[in-house]
């Protein structure tokens, strides 16, 4: 499955995605759509993969939508056969992206190193953990185009960096560097630019080199569902079942038994044959 | 429609809404509830108006609902003919005006000039970005007068500054700083008293000199539609449909033929014009 | 009633209840569960008890799940007559302890003494106030052992800390210290080991002393139902009729004469007299 405009990988267990149109400043288009939902399945189907990094080639991480199409870029949104559609409307295409990721059955961390700006920025919101490096830059800039925050966002952006500053940002369309995205918790950490994938790698390195696979999968996918429209009572209920799932399993008799022998956990188990179901359903069918 | 408790005023695009009655710390009564309400349809309704700030008279705020009835004043609660029930039970009045500037298609700011307590802090919870004055005090003193947080805001109060924050604010009752609301985020900034409205128009400025207002209007619903207890899913089916229907717009190819022209936008859409539904729908007809 | 696990004490209107199994670091067991399930419900029948403070004997707070049963510790997980079933499933032990909690009608401090893992740190997410030791460690270590986070922990948490932090944290299942539990916002507080106590009782005594116990009971319930699956239309109407119970109350009527008086408050209501739903019902009947 050769991709074009992006890049994809593994090594170590960490499959790393990179947005790889460098020329155009990594520009989202509807190829980069398919190809980023194309290789989360790859990463969610090989055991092999603990953990996703997503970084952009060259200097940017992703300048939003590629407007080359000019003036009626989005007026031609829908006009595009391979895309599903919602009741007549066509499923806005960064929406598909952001909904996948959240899917996703492995940890993913964001590594934004440079601009990230409209759908560049949004697809970020359901990855796990956003670091940039100093010479990043952010823009929910959707107003300034005349259209809507997309992707999902206006239900990400107000769970993870609170309602006043999402609509702050989002009503005025500003550009702010990443120590405004620090301050507003919109990333979790900013390194210098050289010290970004590192301490990327380190994180995906400290989850894989600890855990059962089957429990983050797992965990992940509670985690996201939980913070959806849902009680705490079927909060319960669902965790309830997979305690019971997982608590039969190899992965969790070699966790406690390590841990009583005071010794790494050699777990064996296979997110592929494990079933965790997000919830609610998505009814798109991602 | 002449105003009794409160004044309001349009200029250069921004109006600005002032609890008036600083003889009383602009104590909030029924007339005051009536008259708020009116004001938030009036900016919406007005195509001229692109941001709301909400400020008070004198030296306070809002001192919270006037308790020169005496003892009884949460007894007669009631007893309002023009008030709307729910299966009987009369809406409480600052839910009807928080809710009410929950549903505003502009962009609210509240500049918090002096203490804000009881219904004075929770009115300001559906607000987009909430400055205060250094002299500022807040309190959600409820537990306090033998009655409960009301103004919804056992929905906005948690989701703003988190449930741990919330809960210790609201069961003591106390009477905190600026300083302190601002470390617990119920404000993103504190400004010297007389650098206050300058910074609440500096923000309106941001907002009114370069963004649609037809997208604003859309992006605040979807917000904070987006914070109700909506999933993922129903969301990306929200903005997909907004996608559609701006991506067409004059507006949106404005936007993106601007930007490529490297020149200020000049968008033409009104807001009077377009259908960004409140979602979930207010059942109460808001 | 006696208790072999836990302590539980009232002096001057605070409940205490202390984890008490200090030489096994006071780890969690199906005894425990079921003695801190009726401790809350005897503070919650108890008029007299204003507030909780519940913290752990010895240098821990709690290890976590008793592993002493070896590798299948959680295989045998289901293996309890007194379990009550959810569909098939036992409800996971931690999460009746945790949604006990959510849904108590008196305000709960945890005060992190030691040591908080496992279960020792979810039973702790639906208490009020959080506050910590500078000798506590903290750790969401499912992942370490091939199970996942229970005790409705993907539900409070991500809501608690935010998506991301939650998912650092669950992903990893790094154990951490108080600094960086405070810096992410888990407690709110770190204190030196000995002023850990006294600063617990100091808020709830600023609880005890100043407000309606009738009027703490409905604010905690209706904002952890506030930020349940609901909207804030149904906030709305849920809080207008406890302003309308409230409103015609004793306490009422005592709490603005006495602000009116410029002198301290007598409440006299009883919370066991008063009917404050949890709200979206918890349909496990706890």
């Amino acid at each position: 499955m050769p991709f074009t405009q992006i890049e994809y990988g593994v090594a170590d267990g960490i499959a790393t995605l990179t947005l790889n149109r460098p020329e155009r400043l990594n520009a989202f288009t509807l190829t980069m759509r398919r190809e980023l939902i194309e290789a989360f399945d790859l990463a969610d189907t090989d055991d092999a993969v603990r953990a996703v990094v997503v970084t952009g080639a060259g200097r940017a991480f992703c300048a939003g939508a590629d407007l080359a199409g000019g003036g009626d870029t989005f007026t031609r949104a829908g006009d595009h056969e391979d895309q599903e559609n919602i009741d007549g409307v066509p499923r806005d295409g960064g929406g598909t992206v952001a909904l996948r990721i959240a899917a996703s059955l492995k940890p993913v961390i964001g590594a934004v190193n440079g601009p990230a700006v409209g759908v560049g920025v949004t697809m970020t919101l359901p990855m796990d953990v956003r670091i940039a490096a100093d010479t990043a830059k952010f823009g929910f800039v959707f107003a300034r185009r005349g259209i809507v925050t997309e992707a999902a966002s206006s239900w990400f952006l107000p769970r993870i960096v609170g309602i006043s500053q999402a609509m702050e940002w989002a009503a005025t369309g500003r550009v702010f560097s990443a120590a405004e995205a620090l301050e507003g918790r919109l990333v979790s950490k900013v390194h210098p630019a050289g010290e970004l994938l590192p301490a990327a790698y380190a994180l995906a390195r400290e989850i894989a080199d600890n855990t059962s696979g089957v429990s983050v999968a797992a965990i992940r996918r509670l985690m996201w569902s939980g913070l959806s429209a849902i009680s705490p009572w079927e909060a319960h209920a669902a965790d309830s079942r997979l305690m019971l799932d997982l608590g039969r399993g190899a992965d969790a008799i070699e966790g406690v038994t390590s841990f009583l022998e005071k010794r790494p956990a050699r777990f064996t188990m296979k997110v592929s044959e494990v079933d965790v179901p997000f919830w609610p359903e998505n009814p798109y069918g991602v």
